[in-house]
């Protein structure tokens, strides 16, 4: 089933009075559609600016969005028959996906109805969907997911990319993904200069494969052009620091850093809940240390920060979690949300057609938005 | 300059009556070689079959080990003057460190004096001298660094290798990692039949780098044969999991999530005392919970899982962490003896041998000894 939106370019009839309009794939989570609802439901609360395009099964998104008061008229329903699972293949989907929400949400980017798409689904799917569909911009040989890492920084987390796109980069790429990432640095976080860091096995500068020290030399001479400072090798240490904003690395490591990360938190937590489960003291202790803990539990919170990023499209693609829930779905429509109001998308077309021809130009990406998304 | 035992192979004079000779070097590491006595002092008081080869400045050792009853007698002290420091290339170190006290404690291994050698000093310099010394066992083209992971097994930890020894490593060498790190889980850790794992970034046997996928299959064949199981593909979030004993990588990307791990664990641990600091409340909380607290830090604590073991080579070498005080050195220290004891090198050597010709013996390496170490 081809969706509505798919067969010819809508006019941008949502977006009045400089409201965005986030498209959400609707089906695609483990938790389905109810937690999606759920969560546009908690973001339409917070923020009146945002309009939503909420793509599958029509009846009961329906009859979800009808129990939220005020929400029907913030969102516009687009019926989608198929559902791309977490088992589907990206190339089957591809072939075949057309259908999909998933299919759906992303085509809303790219007639330009909307500005951000929010998937929960499959992040391979999502990805080889977003490719074919969007297309790369131009000049961007690898398209990277950008992920929010909790740091000790100010902000409260750091930027990774690639987080597993392409198991592969070539020193162009790990360019362009420093270029990138400092840009969504800028639009995402209000940082004014990010510090990027590259991501190795010593900080000193005779460390590493061949292809890390030749990124190390594109990225050194791209840094004054791409307005941001480039503090050379950093660590796995570095990813939770408070000394780097932005850390490039190709997707497998990424990969393999992320989902070690994460299994480390995770082992932390469940230690320290059986740590406080232990005796009757300690049982006393954590209901007098709750305050504190559910603090502690926010900061380092995954659904707090839930959003990776896909970045070198002709459109933004925001993946969230698969098992997200409302707050963990309503935390990367803030995000979509942010990226859309800064005018993401064209600052980074812009910042990479710079990286493409190096010190070419020396835009004012950092200032006020030249070309505001949306009327 | 050349300590003496370098010249001519010395007899086997320390052990008497099954004793284990372990070789330190005292001086490499960050606190100086007060903090590695104090650890072979606490390792001496909990087992009476150590006797060490102590390797460094004679009249500092000397006065450092007289203060600590009983310890003199079960020394040997070794004159070293050089000292390898942590900035030293591991090339400048090969070519000019013979009068260090890490190349004199390597020499005592390979003159077989000593069974095993523990350094705090820097890993590469190790490594290199290792390397050139003891030279690799036969078939092995890398050698790896072993290290132990905090995890929910029942052992308390997981092995990952290569920890950072090699940047590269090609299919035969992940094979090669496999082999040695289920002897090494046999005898270090006492697991009769380890499950190995070949880290990578899904489980899906159509994932990853094609190296990867040779890799699997020369793990599949060699299963049976090495006396372990072989999961398939592991992902990063399984290094802390009870799923997995052995995780096999190669040394950049085994690096880079070593060092994630270490850098998130210490976060949230940081966070946590925050949280604790926090209000009154929070802190009676924290005087309340501390047992619960000391057992979950006893638990996560890196000097309790210290020693990066290097396989691969004609002898055993242990790389505590630089940074390690007593308590850490000493784990180092009891991690040298466990190997010593179990016969892990000539183990090890037949296992390697085995990978070589993959499925040609089929030895009970989980058995009883054949050969023990030590007279």
């Amino acid at each position: 089933m081809v969706s509505s939106n798919a067969q010819s370019p809508a006019p941008r009839a949502l977006e009045n009075g400089g409201d965005v309009v986030i498209s959400i794939d609707a089906m695609g989570g483990d938790r389905g559609p109810s937690a999606v609802v759920a969560g546009i439901a908690e973001s339409a609360d917070k923020n009146p600016e945002i309009r939503f395009i909420v793509h599958g099964n029509e009846a009961e998104l329906n009859r979800l969005i009808a129990k939220k008061r005020g929400l029907a008229e913030r969102c516009d329903v687009r019926h989608a028959d198929g559902v791309v699972t977490m088992d589907d293949k990206p190339s089957q989907v591809v072939r075949k996906g057309e259908g999909s929400s998933m299919w759906s949400a992303v085509e809303s980017v790219r007639q330009g109805e909307a500005t951000v798409a929010v998937s929960c689904g499959n992040t391979g799917a999502l990805m080889a969907l977003s490719m074919i569909r969007l297309r790369k911009l131009p000049g961007v040989s690898r398209p990277a997911i950008a992920c929010l890492w909790p740091s000790k920084s100010a902000q409260g987390f750091n930027i990774m990319l690639d987080a597993g796109a392409d198991i592969r980069a070539e020193p162009g790429d790990l360019l362009q993904y420093a270029m990138m990432g400092a840009s969504y640095a800028r639009n995402g976080l209000d940082i004014d200069r990010p510090r990027v860091g590259l991501l190795n096995v010593g900080t000193e500068e005779h460390k590493g494969r061949s292809e890390l020290k030749e990124a190390h030399e594109l990225i050194t001479q791209a840094a004054e052009a791409g307005d941001f400072d480039y503090l050379g090798f950093v660590e796995g240490g570095d990813l939770p620091s408070d000394r780097v904003d932005v850390i490039v690395t190709d997707g497998f490591t990424g990969n393999i850093a992320l989902k070690t990360g994460e299994g480390t938190a995770k082992l932390v937590g469940e230690l320290l809940r059986e740590a406080f489960r232990n005796s009757f003291m300690s049982k006393f202790a954590a209901v007098l240390a709750m305050t504190s803990l559910k603090r502690l539990q926010k900061r380092i919170d995954p659904r707090r920060v839930n959003g990776g990023v896909f970045l070198g499209l002709n459109g933004t693609v925001v993946k969230s979690h698969g098992s997200a829930d409302a707050t963990g779905i309503s935390a990367a429509i803030k995000l979509a949300f942010q990226l859309a109001k800064s005018g993401f998308q064209e600052r980074l077309a812009a910042r990479v057609a710079q990286g493409v021809g190096v010190t070419e130009q020396h835009d004012e990406d950092g200032a006020e938005p030249k070309n505001e998304v949306g009327p």
